[in-house]
């Protein structure tokens, strides 16, 4: 897995990244602690400001993290990473350390107190905008994106593939 | 375009059509009205009651209709229909009577008053569920799937790939 120099990238540019739906690893840290959770259920709200909408059932343990510290990453992950995606997504942060027990590589974000994961070829820092329809629905969001990154050159990023969802259920 | 005979499945798998983030046609009607557009941005937000949320710009001509109507189809296009996809995308139905214009089959719903769309595989029938955000972002939803079924037999469903999201831009 590759971890590289970071380069920004406009935000209202994250539709290009975030419209075709691919699944995507969320990080965040509230208090001492941090989790990554994988998610497939997420759209893009709006171009500018740059608005995301993040579903995310208060089971996971990263929910918690989340509503607490009100930001998180946005990270996507290329398909390579589709056997550490599966494992980030059926394990909890309540048991284990997901950065050390996958090898994957927290590095600081720009603008929020929150991970970021170095072998995700696209990462976006978020903030919770609105917080409607948490109570309601688990329905983290909107957030807003308020910086973006892509870790290694643009040529290289560019052949990297997203990891498509595709649920054998 | 093929225009084949109905068939139901849970609603509650609703999400294996909609979570790889497909382009869909919203249909509508309301008040003698009936309008048809592209969509992109929405997200599965919960198995069962079936939820889904949807971004649509309030520019839309069907933005109106599905607000007055408080219904709507979510009608999944497979990956050879992608030309009148973009057509309906690129064209507004204060203009043009877009099911005429483009060739395309109104079948009836079940259990809404909407039109659904004859040459799509997969089609759900929905009803404004909360409409909380519609105000401050334009997000309609959460949006109650209450009916859904597939146009023609189960297996050439099964080989007709929806057309993916992929914005040039």
């Amino acid at each position: 897995m590759i971890v590289s120099d970071k380069q920004d990238f406009p935000v209202t540019q994250a539709r290009r990244d975030l419209e075709p739906g691919p699944v995507v690893l969320l990080s965040c840290r509230h208090a001492g602690e941090h989790d990554i959770m994988t998610l497939g259920w997420h759209t893009i709200l709006s171009f500018s400001p740059s608005l995301v909408g993040l579903m995310i059932s208060g089971g996971n343990h990263s929910h918690r993290l989340i509503r607490a510290s009100g930001v998180c990453g946005i990270n996507v992950p290329s398909a390579d990473l589709v056997d550490t995606v599966c494992r980030v997504g059926n394990t909890t942060g309540r048991e284990i350390d997901k950065f050390s027990a996958f090898g994957l590589t927290a590095i600081e974000a720009e603008r929020v107190d929150a991970p970021l994961i170095g072998e995700c070829h696209v990462c976006f820092e978020c903030r919770l905008h609105d917080d409607t329809l948490v109570a309601g629905y688990d329905f983290v969001g909107p957030v807003a994106v308020s910086y973006t990154c892509r870790v290694g050159d643009r040529k290289s990023v560019e052949t990297r593939r997203a990891t498509p969802y595709r649920d054998p259920g």
